[in-house]
């Protein structure tokens, strides 16, 4: 239990997905990135979320790309792979590979294509979805995204999640950005691990006695992550590492999140797998793109 | 060409999907209500559209099903399976299993995970999808549904994509309930075929020089859709008949609309495979199917 916990603290990255220009994944490029963030910090790779353009890859693909990392050396305890999907069967699917492969925990969206769906509609779906892995080293996080999603977690249907399956609904991540949200569900469920999905509000989430971010900018900026998330730990004052950290995201500005940052990592490495985005998502124009890497100092 | 035109107009029921309690596909009791749909007049049947749960099914679940009907004798020019997911390659094999199924034609959801996505991401989504299936019987029909899938078409998105796949561009479902929308996507694209999601617009859509309608409500009056579209047709009035198919939705009100005609069709048939929904859906409440079925005069 402590190690499998221990996992899912701290730093995690949203991983981009890096692509050819024919849109399939670049194995190498996937497990050096990965590779890469362990080693500047990150606790935990969260691989197929959002910013991972998990919805943008068929159940085969994610599921592949897994085992890859797994293969090319990514311990399997730090993956935190995405296993949210509209239809129960795929949820299963999903999960049943995760716990597979080893994952230390996964990610879990709501069925995100009905909107406006009650709190019983949506635990019967995590009720059935676990019932049917009814697997004891399932640990969930909770995927609140409402400006993807639309639809999500109210704290009663956490409650209630809680409740029913105490060993197995492990944590949140809560991509909100609403502060007054994340601090609330801190106290109102001690119990769960609460990931802010912005690492703007990582020292912030920690005070409150969450565990930490799963963050997209954390792809470029895991060191200034972990320096924030070590002193805390060490009781010191993390202010000027959290500006520090706050920076990326303040750069970007209004600009789509996931090209914007591809953009960036492109820029720094100069390499070309950080160019494609799988449509409907594209990238940044040159312009943009310039002016934002300039913003960034880089 | 004509044939497969002919195929395309008029009546389609957004057919419901019978469930055990299991949550598993009634095989037998699906083949019967499409053939009693299209007994009762229908044109065509919209197979896994929002009516039918589609995003609550696996791939395989909906090509097996498919293939299930036509084996089952519901004739496959009639069916317009739905055939979008948010993944490009999910797309792609629903598209192509479709086509494989010997389907009429296909409605397609933009990939409706990422919001804020601009025209150029889903012309991208869909030339990829054009190209890579690469079947010149392939006849598309853009499904606009803002409720569910919030991103959407616009009118400058649908232009660009009929000038580029003008054979395969054959024709929208508007699900936007916007009958300024609907008028004006018939006027400005006379070469498309505009099917209403509502058959409350149906009599207005087919006087616009629209097609007809792909309607969830048709699954209970199929017999009053057909009676309007075959008076307009012949040049007769058929404002009596669209008032009376107009009936149910009205009765309907603000219940979410597939509990409500599953409850509709339980009372009517007395059959349980209309009593359940694939969560996060949920079915009405007793008393309030009951009170619904009461307004229904049934």
């Amino acid at each position: 239990m402590a190690v499998r916990l221990e996992a899912m603290k701290g730093v995690v990255a949203a991983v981009l997905t890096p692509l050819r220009e024919d849109l399939s994944i670049d194995r190498a490029a996937f497990a050096a990135h990965c590779t890469r963030l362990l080693d500047a910090g990150c606790h935990g790779l969260g691989i197929f979320g959002t910013t991972g353009e998990a919805n943008s890859f068929s159940i085969a693909e994610r599921v592949d790309a897994w085992e890859a990392l797994v293969a090319d050396g990514v311990p399997a305890a730090t993956l935190v792979p995405g296993t949210g999907a509209c239809a129960l069967p795929d949820a299963v699917t999903l999960t049943r590979e995760a716990l597979a492969v080893g994952a230390g925990a996964v990610l879990a969206l709501p069925p995100f294509y009905y909107k406006g769906v009650s709190d019983d509609g949506l635990f019967a779906f995590f009720a059935e979805l676990i019932e049917r892995v009814a697997d004891d080293r399932l640990r969930l996080l909770l995927y609140h995204i409402p400006p993807m999603a639309v639809i999500g977690f109210s704290p009663a249907l956490i409650g209630r999640l809680l409740d029913a399956y105490p060993g197995t609904i492990a944590g949140t991540k809560d991509s909100s950005s609403d502060a007054a949200r994340i601090e609330a569900t801190c106290r109102e469920f001690p119990q769960l691990d609460v990931f802010t999905g912005s690492e703007s509000l990582l020292l912030d989430t920690l005070r409150w006695g969450g565990a930490g971010c799963i963050s997209a900018s954390v792809n470029l900026n895991a060191r200034e992550a972990r320096a924030v998330y070590d002193r805390f730990q060490a009781g010191e004052d993390a202010a000027a590492e959290q500006r520090a950290l706050s920076q990326v995201r303040r750069a970007i500005g209004d600009r789509q999140l996931i090209p914007a940052l591809k953009a960036i990592m492109r820029a720094r490495t100069g390499d070309d797998v950080w160019r494609t985005l799988r449509p409907p998502l594209r990238p940044l124009d040159a312009a943009d793109a310039a002016a934002l890497v300039a913003a960034l100092g880089d």
